[in-house]
């Protein structure tokens, strides 16, 4: 996979683009980023990318020609863009599914907007507009990291057998189940005896269990498009009865 | 402001924390950041920070002990602990509201898990789960950048006036409308007339209902808690005409 970011801190990636997982699918020669500044396509003398809104406002806007240029110019070098990505609090919501979806492509090209906000001609150029969250951040640096830690992870042969993608959360439709590792008893606390006992069916049972009531407490809207099986079933009966004068 | 972070990739942080606008929170001394390698804690001679799950299962577990230890450490370096926050795909979803409620704290602390899980009684030391969404990362450290950033900017003189957060999304309860820089004619790609005629009152119309069309036609769930004024009323049933046969 090839990644191209456009942005006006490369600094800010030099951390987390290095270390970690995307460090490693760059060394395994399964990952390219390049990180363009767009600064350096500027056409004025004082290098400035941004100016005052039309029509009055506080803040300053990135301008359009800058980061078309510097689009050009990747395009040029890349022979295309492949899905162009503008960070932005407006995009769609990023989740598990669009990080599978992304892990498919061979080129992604994202657009770090900064502080004010940008010209509305950049959209132009973007086939994605991704948002985090509800949450407002100082550029879209953060935002990139993410959706290239949650995508590149998801390359085959990225993740080593020790770190497995398969039994994460929102990969079954639950959420994890509580795990434990040694001590068996740690400043007093001691690991549920089940896991213990060496009775893998029972293992299994408890985990189930144990996911389903997380769920239920904490995010019971992603039982909404969960199919349960009949134990499943009687556990959650179970579950409303015990935890229905509960304020969680 | 007082952020420890509790972390086994210290030098993930390096760009991102000194980039930008909280590296200049910390240059400006409205902010104070210490990163903790908690493998500096652990008490076996291999410096192993991680175990296999009791009841069998794939992935390593981050184990309590240095995690507890290094806290420990830091709450007594810094009288206290202040917030303890973990990043975890279980947390609450994080949120504008929940950034301003942290910016009004003294100290926060990060955890910072990685790959694979961690032994289920960290959550012991903890006072919020926080989750970025509904997608899975490497490790809670791009996490914990994002929750720092968003706080960090609402903290009293860190955004210079170019920056001024109150004109954000979720601000105002609607998307920001769509803003324009020079150019007038960009590759022939034209500002909306509204925006150069000087008109203060129709210009401030205008960026109202384009905030509410975007609003609209991206985030309709926004809606629901947003009180409309009579002219938004009418510009609302306006939208539901016009797009009731768009495919959005």
């Amino acid at each position: 996979m090839k990644i191209d970011i456009l942005s006006l801190f490369p600094e800010m990636f030099t951390g987390p683009l290095n270390e970690s997982i995307v460090g490693k699918a760059v060394e395994k020669g399964l990952l390219n980023i390049s990180v363009t500044d767009f600064r350096d396509y500027t056409t004025n003398k004082q290098h400035h990318v941004d100016d005052t809104p039309y029509g009055g406002g506080a803040g300053m806007l990135l301008q359009a020609q800058p980061i078309f240029d510097a689009l050009d110019a990747v395009s040029e070098r890349e022979n295309g863009l492949g899905r162009v990505i503008l960070l932005d609090p407006a995009g769609k919501k990023f989740n598990q599914k669009m990080a599978e979806e992304l892990s498919k492509e061979q080129h992604l090209t994202f657009i770090c907007g900064h502080y004010e906000g940008y010209d509305e001609r950049i959209r132009t150029r973007v086939t994605d507009e991704i948002s985090l969250g509800d949450f407002v951040l100082t550029g879209g640096e953060l935002g990139a990291m993410v959706v290239i830690d949650a995508t590149v992870r998801l390359l085959p042969d990225v993740l080593g057998n020790s770190e497995s993608a398969p039994g994460d959360s929102f990969s079954t439709g639950l959420l994890e189940y509580p795990q434990y590792t040694r001590p068996a008893d740690f400043r007093g606390m001691k690991v549920p005896e089940v896991l213990t006992s060496g009775n893998h069916q029972k293992i299994a049972e408890w985990r189930n269990k144990e996911s389903l009531r997380r769920t239920f407490l904490r995010r019971p809207d992603l039982l909404e498009g969960y199919e349960l099986s009949k134990q499943e079933e009687k556990w959650l009966r179970e579950f409303k009865t015990k935890y229905q004068d509960d304020q969680i």
